[in-house]
């Protein structure tokens, strides 16, 4: 049993970049035999951002190995459009027994009223019932799952006693327009036009695929930022 | 603290007729100025069905509202084209203790290799385990959470070590065509020309969702059957 | 061979009202049993609208049979999640020979740059030029393709001569958030906080289609003008 | 003005190959910490294609340029689901007159009933009413087209006279799933376990993309062969 306070998503591989949005855009006005001359490509990206012209950002194409506890995974799937995963399976493999448990710098009480909760940090009492409470309950979890794995009760059974704290592994693809969508509900930044109150443990995720983002599309991603993180 | 051994899909309205099928079709063949003559409907939709021509049967909407543990939903939500989810959130409430225990008629031991598992009875050793592992792991978890939430802990922090055979609910929205992929790979049939191996539990969501389907769309339905279970 | 000046979408039926918005709504926050009390169903619909919670929104369904031009059809076929389409078809039926011509309150001239396009009067000369070359243009390409059916030539090969203006009809179905996003790209107004430029004959569907929306949705309709016509 | 015989679908760029496929399957039984053992990549994709489970075809993609005449293109966008598209704009720019006549070894008669139509080879008669009829009506609708563009009649009016047989161009992005699911829909193979009718102009198109796709994903495409050109 292990317990693990961070949480990962990898760069498996892209092929995304700012020509790639540039291209898609101009066929409309170009047809097929664009000598690419016209607007520049930073400001056609701006408008097509601004101007909320999304399908030329989906000829894109990003690929993530996430690691992250269930209750993340539940959040990212709701993500449908221009989505695609893999997940482990706790139908055709023994879990292993790593658990989430928040990092000392996860705020701990939650304020204000659902849609616009406030996060401020937990006492000492609060930190008491989290160290105590989450490998309590997580061991026994564990314990009972390995015990019922052990009498020879399916793998799909057994694991209903697991905690939503388990961690699980994913590929997820996306293209750029996906990902800003994405990215615009699921991180909580001062220049968004429309405000997101994520889950912690989700943002995470989303900002390591955003620095991945950025530096693979940084006119797209400067665009993003620039007209307030809503997607195209 | 609660315990539950069935899983509902309950129909909350739905509008979605084998004529909505015709009529879709025939607009293909007959313009919008449709006089009706032709094919019989069922054999018009024996034909969509056998060749899979699928769009026919989108212009038709069901709403359920599902009551299953949280394994349940995950499977469910894997499902996007065609489908729309509002679930229950472990942030937004403090979540009833309501817990799946599997039923007596549960089959227990896995048999075989993945992607082609077979189910067999229990013996008196897995279901002690399962009698004495699940109630054991749920009192722990559910303790600890309600223990937390009394120390102020947020609700989104505090749900972390809860199961997934805990209860949520969900509205779950689709049309003629999403809900009969669904149903192909979600029930196990004798008659399915492709083989599905669903857990046991999200079948149950299935079978309910069938006979509200059956119900609706009586010609639709036999020509699923007849051709094999597979969505056009 | 008939000209027509208009452009129509009717409704077909529909199953789409606030209740199904606010019900798929509570359930995040209230589970499966909810008593119904809390915010008001006007002041939640606001809130999901402006935080642009679009999930709850798609429990519901409409759907049109539209009578427009070719070019309109392509237009709203490039809207893919959560709509449904089915079209006349001009390789399964001879196409009727009914071709749009612009009424005389349709602007023609077109100034500006793209994505910022504005509509002027068109002058005599013109009015002249449409008044002559549509019919000319029509009647021409109507009776190559007649000749050519005549000589036994396949529709599908003789209505390749057939201009984008010749009438088509579709059944198009879709819930209330993906004919918001429809709406918001394909009407023109002074308060939509994001401009857009559709062309005036889609203009004349969506028009119609929001009629039949506020009709059916008041509150969301009422939210989503509130909020600057953003779909949620 | 310009006739041609000839449709093409060009990569343009790809990021699919099957260890991809593989890579993302394992994830499922094998979590993040695969070392690559198991079921060899040729049984596995083998698996996953007989028994339909399509999720690990979508981490790939692929990019066309596709120049087809408008008819090709319509048909082509009715795929949503895993399908982006970005076209040339009557709109937005002046259309080249590019026409598409059918090539000499294209068959003119269609026999049978929809859904099961036969073509067969045209009569020198139909052969002239092609030849006389199609530079007629193109020849028609462009030189009109010109006329009013010279007299400042916006192109979006002015083109609705144009016939559905000129090019255009678009780009087109899938991933491997969704590009199978065109294939199996729009070619017409002896091996298909269910029968296609495509248009020979869309088939044109699906056979160059099923070129690339064998090319870059040889086993994918073998298993697609294997099952009867079923899509997973």
């Amino acid at each position: 049993m292990e317990i693990r306070n961070d949480v990962t998503a990898k760069v498996v591989r892209f092929d995304a970049f700012d020509r790639d949005v540039v291209q898609a855009a101009r066929v409309s006005t170009q047809g097929s035999n664009s000598d690419g001359k016209g607007q520049s490509s930073e400001g056609l990206i701006n408008f097509l951002m601004r101007d909320r012209h999304g399908s030329p950002f989906e000829h894109t194409s990003f690929t993530f190995l996430v690691e992250a506890p269930i209750f993340v995974a539940r959040e990212h799937m709701r993500h449908r459009a221009g989505w695609s995963y893999n997940e482990e399976s706790g139908r055709y493999k023994e879990l292993e027994g790593v658990f989430y448990l928040p990092p000392g710098s996860r705020e701990l009480q939650q304020v204000g009223k659902p849609g616009a909760y406030i996060f401020e940090t937990g006492t000492v009492e609060q930190w008491n019932a989290v160290d105590v409470g989450f490998p309590a309950a997580y061991r026994e979890a564990f314990n009972q799952y390995q015990e019922m794995l052990i009498q020879g009760v399916a793998r799909e059974v057994a694991r209903m006693v697991l905690p939503v704290g388990i961690f699980t592994s994913y590929y997820a693809t996306c293209n750029a327009r996906s990902l800003m969508h994405f990215l615009s509900l699921r991180t909580k930044k001062e220049n968004a036009k429309v405000p997101s109150f994520p889950q912690r443990e989700i943002e995470t995720v989303a900002d390591q695929m955003e620095m991945a983002f950025r530096a693979a599309m940084p006119l797209t991603h400067a665009a993003f930022e620039k007209h307030g993180r809503v997607a195209p």
